[in-house]
Formats: structure tokens, sequence, C-alpha cells
């Protein structure tokens, strides 16, 4: 199932990840599926933990988005629980079961409400979750907690993955330093729409859940909304953040509106920890060899510059061209013109790694079809659309579509 | 660049093709872009032929297409050159240029006016056209054009094609009976919203080009435009008719209204060759091994049906695992949720292969891995999803994705 290699395009290193006051850690081998790793994370929270999240927009989610939907209203969280393996998607009332029962599970073990408990699976669809696996391991989950397993924590979470996805950052807050970090996992079923397929961010800012959700919100637009690796969306695509508070104790000044002044270095790094997230999944579509970064200018708007550079990052055939390292920019105009937006054929130009290979409608008169090909061989490949007709912007990534692609998901199951 | 293997879902004999009175044909090697094949069809028309045409709803149409809708309004053809090799899209003023001189040389050819020469092209976007190439064959082309050479047209217009595709059917018009041949090409850049790839139906019955278009933009709507091999649309797509009105020497009503009640049989007829060719377009789909067919039962309506079966036939994790023998059919719940129409889970129920495998938001309680593996082997798979809502009922037609497409489309250029 998952794949043994790790993704050319993975980080070189990972950074180091300081623990955050008020947040526990830990991982276990439940044996849900895979065997021979982990396959379970809990967090535990200290009281007054706020939480926040954006989901899946999937007609179909699974059990746990909708457990996450039904109690983030409450604003507060003390434990969560994911598992890797099984997604608890399309389950019926056995899978609505399952995660009552996990929640149940974990909020006995942290003594707190089952609605303080979040939830998050990833894994095989419509398999029945056997939560019966999470007894055996909740209390020593929370027994073997401690403030520094990121790195586990990512690990745990993983399906096809080939590398564990963790991020840090740290802001000024007042005259205090709040930190930030973040895990995620996905590599397929991966497409705008959505949060992700899963993430976390923890950090010690004091901030209501309000004020968590309108940064989260915001920062998802261009981060993980804006990557496609295969244009499929996931039924269980969760983005969790939660705050303790803790760092109010140092002296961070308790926050209570979005629109605080003093919020912006929180908000630029909460972003860039979304940014180095969502661009590690990429990196990590599956059979990825090349990351590819679309860059659309001159839209109508940026929707439609959205609309446009989601056409290009989804379409095969750009993407298996990119994976033959064939600059062929004529699917690029094929995917500029199927994407429904204002476009005009004879205002276009198109580069790829920053060449430019068509202009005004026709082939660059200096177009170098030996150039060309060198820059193909990059590992980042970047194809930038200008459509001269307005002032509409914007970057989405993807990655290139192999025959590893087709290998990994012709034999998911088995 | 074509695949040397003809696609295993090739149809096994191809049909007799009968002559159409007024309609003539002849291909040519023009060494567009391929060495030792046909490259160039000409179809030559008697006075007072009839045109009827859909094109591709890309924004960046390439140069034929613009050439056709300009001319269509005319309704009356005299010719049609179609080439493979090169798209003649993206090719700037040298591209309209090269339309305009390949229509000039066949309405001298065929001592006709230019707006009644019909032109299309398909092959690579963004190369210059060399129109020259045509002058050298176009009046052998005339010289040598015959009533029956249906299979050679086919042939000599494929690109990535691993068979030729044609289609013939008679339909009774009042006492009389008429013919309808029709011939295709595309295995590959296919997705709704176009009429096809190329695709040219001659007949003889006695209809002017209003009712020829009526009939057309109908019978497209459940044939070609429901087939999809991989989400992308071409710049090019191009499906022309052409009426010459000769069965009328043999006694055939001349129709005048799209709602004459005789016209029926031959309504029925056009739309069974197109849906003849649209489902061989998918049989030669890039790399195909298995034709999907992909029905949606009981959602709120026929729209939103259609939206559905193409968020499940564009799925690249539902054509993987559909590659890969496996009934992945959470999968398909994923596709579904990713549609955006209503769907409630806990109603739907999915069949592969006229197996149930889920019902009512959960695994079947019936369900067989060993009966639906089975199922999995054969060539032609149905997905069968019903919703619960309401009576809205769609069907489109698909192929599996495998690393043959990748590798076909990694290296198109070279």
């Amino acid at each position: 199932m998952s794949s043994s290699k790790i993704s050319p395009l993975a980080p070189k290193t990972f950074p180091e990840m300081p623990a955050i006051d008020g947040v526990r850690l830990s991982t276990a081998a439940a044996g849900i599926k895979y065997k021979d790793r982990t396959d379970v994370l809990m967090a535990v929270f200290e009281p007054g933990t706020a939480v926040a999240g954006v989901f899946t927009r999937s007609k179909c989610p699974s059990a746990p988005v909708e457990w996450c939907r039904a109690n983030i209203g409450g604003k507060s969280a003390r434990a969560l629980v994911v598992n890797s393996g099984n997604a608890n998607a399309f389950t019926g009332r056995t899978g609505r079961e399952a995660a009552k029962f996990t929640a149940a599970l974990a909020s006995k073990a942290t003594a707190c409400k089952p609605g303080e408990v979040f939830l998050a699976s990833t894994g095989v669809i419509g398999e029945p979750l056997k939560a019966d696996a999470f007894a055996g391991v909740m209390d020593g989950l929370v027994a073997r907690a401690v403030p520094d397993a990121y790195l586990e924590a990512a690990r745990a979470i993983m399906t096809t993955d080939t590398f564990p996805k963790v991020a840090t950052a740290t802001a000024r807050l007042g005259k205090s330093t709040v930190t930030i970090n973040g895990i995620a996992k996905g590599a397929g079923m991966i497409a705008p729409d959505m949060a992700t397929m899963l993430s976390f961010v923890f950090t010690d800012a004091p901030v209501p859940a309000a004020v968590l959700q309108k940064v989260l919100t915001e920062s998802v637009v261009d981060t993980f909304n804006a990557i496609t690796v295969d244009s499929d969306t996931s039924t269980s695509d969760t983005l969790l953040a939660f705050a303790t508070g803790t760092a109010a104790a140092r002296g961070a000044p308790k926050i209570t509106k979005a629109g605080d002044p003093r919020l912006k270095d929180f908000r630029n790094a909460f972003a860039r920890i979304l940014a180095d997230l969502a661009e590690q999944v990429a990196r990590d579509g599956e059979g990825a060899r090349k990351l590819i970064e679309v860059i659309v200018e001159g839209a109508v708007s940026k929707p439609s510059a959205r609309r446009i550079a989601m056409s290009i990052a989804n379409s095969p055939l750009v993407k298996t061209a990119i994976a033959g390292e064939d600059a062929n920019w004529g699917r690029v105009v094929m995917a500029v013109g199927k994407a429904g937006e204002p476009a005009d054929r004879d205002r276009l130009s198109i580069w790829f790694g920053g060449i430019r290979v068509a202009h005004k409608g026709a082939r660059d008169p200096g177009y170098d079809e030996a150039k060309v090909s060198a820059a193909m061989q990059a590992q980042v490949i970047s194809v930038k659309v200008a459509l001269g007709l307005g002032r509409g912007r914007d970057r989405v990534l993807t990655c290139d579509l192999t025959q590893d692609y087709v290998a990994i998901n012709g034999d998911y199951r088995s």
C-alpha cells in the first residue's frame, strides 16, 4: 500500500519541532490495518484550549468529519484522536457508532466531555472501522503523552505518504513570542474544495476559537485550497487548529478580536505553516517526480485566475507531459481553453521554467527547443500563463502524473 | 506517437460502408508529420449539400474551428479537407492564413466558393501548419475521389487512435430508405463540452441545414457529450454533418421542418450512429484496457445525474482502481461526494458489474469480495449508482486509466 520509496521531492531535513505548552502527543500501533507501524495519534490539551476547523465540502463526508462539525461549535478541545488505515467513511450507522465510541473512550481517559474530543480517520473508505482496537491503547496513549513527539505524530497518520510532514514557526505577539507547530498527511485524493487530507496545527497563542477560526479560514485559501494532486476530493479532509493559550502565562496578550493589529505577525506565521505543509503534500503526491507551480497572471479576477490555474494543474495531459519532461505548451493552451474563463488566444503568453515559449497566440519567435528541454529536467517546474486581460493573479501547486501514480492507485486496497 | 498495439476494446470487425450518392472521398499522404501513412482526407459533395456542425466550447479554438464557425451559416458544403498530425491550433495569424489558403486550394480544385469548404485539423497544438503541403496533393485528391472509401477516410484522420472508427445505418424516410455513414477519430483529450475530437457524418437524406443542425444538436447530448477519456477538452473538436439530399431522386420526401413526424426513424438512426462512434472513441481511449459504463439513477434531475456520472468517470482514482480490477467503491462514494450535487450518503447504493456492493450508506451485507473481484476482470465494467432522491438518470462512457496512458502522453511530441 504505502510506497517504499521516499519522494524525490521530499525535504532533505526535518525541522526541530519545539514543545508547545499545553499540548502532549503520543502514538500507538493499534493494528487497525497496518502491521509493524503506528496508526493512532493522540493529542491531549490543557483545559481552555480553543479549537477551529475546516472540513471537506464532500456531500458524503466521513463519520469523524460529521462528529467534528457537530462539536466544533463548543469551541473547546481537550483531546484529538486520529487513526490511519481506515477512513471510517461510508460506513453508515456503525461508522457513527465507532466515532461515538472512540470519543467516549478518549473522554474517559482524559476526564473531559465527549464533545471536547475531536476525531479524524484516514485510509480506505467503506470498510467498517473496528473501534474496539482503540480500547486497548487509549489509557496508554494518555499516560505516555509527551510535549515533543511531533515527528512521530506525523508518522502515525501517514497512508500512502512517503514522508512525515511537519512545520514550525514562531510569531511576535505583543512583547511575547508564540509558537505554531503543524503536521499533515496527504498524497492522493487531494483537490481543492477541501481543507486538506488531514492537518493539525497547534499553538500556545491566547486566541479564542472565533479568532482562530477566522485566521484558519483566511489562511486556507491560498495554501491547502491551492494545491491539487489528482482533482479528487476526499470524504475526510480535516484541518483542525488548537490554541492552548498558555503563552498568556509568559505575558502574551489575550487577543479577543480577529482585527487586532497585534495579530499580524501571528497571521503571517500561521499562513506560512499552512503553505509549508500544503507544499509538502504536493511534493508527496502519489508517484510524483516533479513539483509543478502554476502561475496565472492577467486574468479578469483572482477567482478566474484560480479556475484557470486549477484547470492547468488538474489536466492529465499537462501533468503527463511534464512527467515526460516535454514542454508541451499546446496542452496548456488546451487547459486554458477548457476552463471556461475569459481568455483571448491572441493575447496569451506561456512560460515553462521561466522561458517564454508562446507569445501573443503563437509559438514564441525565439523558441529554442534545446533550451526549453534542458529546463524541463528540473525537479521544480514553473508554468506561467499571462492572459493580458486584467490584474487577476493566482498560484497553485501540483505534481506530475507518472506511471507510479497509476501503479499505486491500481492496487491500493490489496 | 501512435501506439503500435490495437486497443483490446476495438470492434472485432468493421461494417461494410455503403456509398452515399453525392459524396466522394479520397486520401493522400502529404507528409505533414507522419511518414508512410495517409494524413489528408478530402470529401467532395454534390451541389446542394446541406451542412450542420457542433464545435468545441474551448475559449482557445483552433483556426479550422473558427473557419467552420464563420462559414456554417452559409448552410452549403461542397468540400471537406481534414488533416492529421497538426491541429493548426494556437498558431496565430499564420494559422488563420493556413486555413484560408487550404480552403482556397480546395475551392479552386472543386470549383466552389471558399465558404463552401469545411476544414478540420488534428494533432499537435502550437506548431505552425505548413499548408503548402496541401498544394501538391489537392488536385489528385479531387481526381481520385470515390464513393466507397470510408474506412480509408477514417484511417487518414487517426492520431493516437489504434483503430479507424466507422459506423453506418439506414433509416426509413417516407416510403424510401436513406443511408447515414459516420467516421470519427479521437483517443485522448476527450471530454464533454465538445462535439468530439473529429467526426463527420454523411447522409443522402433530403434535409435542409436547419433540420440537420437540430437533429445533430439533439443527438450529441447523450452520445459525444456523454463520453470522457481524460477530462481534457480539445481546442479542435469538430462534428460536421453533410446531407446531400440525393435520396430525393429515389423518392424520399424533402423534409423542411425538424418536427416532421416522418423524421423519427432518421433521428433514431442518426443518434445510433453518433452513439456507436462515441463508444468507439471511449473504447480507443489512450492506454485503455477496459470500457467503463457509468450509470447514475435516482438523482434530482438528469443534469444532476450527468454531473455525478462525469465526476465518477473523470476521477483518476476510480479509473486507476478499475485498471487494477479493484472494486474500490469507496472511491465512487468520493466521486459522488465531490460532484457537489444533492446526495444523501445513507440512501446511496452502488453496483459494480451488476453486483450490489454498497447499500444505504454502508457496505452491502451480502458483499462477497471473491465474486466482485471475478466480475472486475471483465472488459466492460458497469458502475451503477442509485441515489434514491428523484428520477434523474444518466449514462456516460469512459475507460480505465492505465500506465500506458501516462507513457503515451509523456512523450507525445517526440
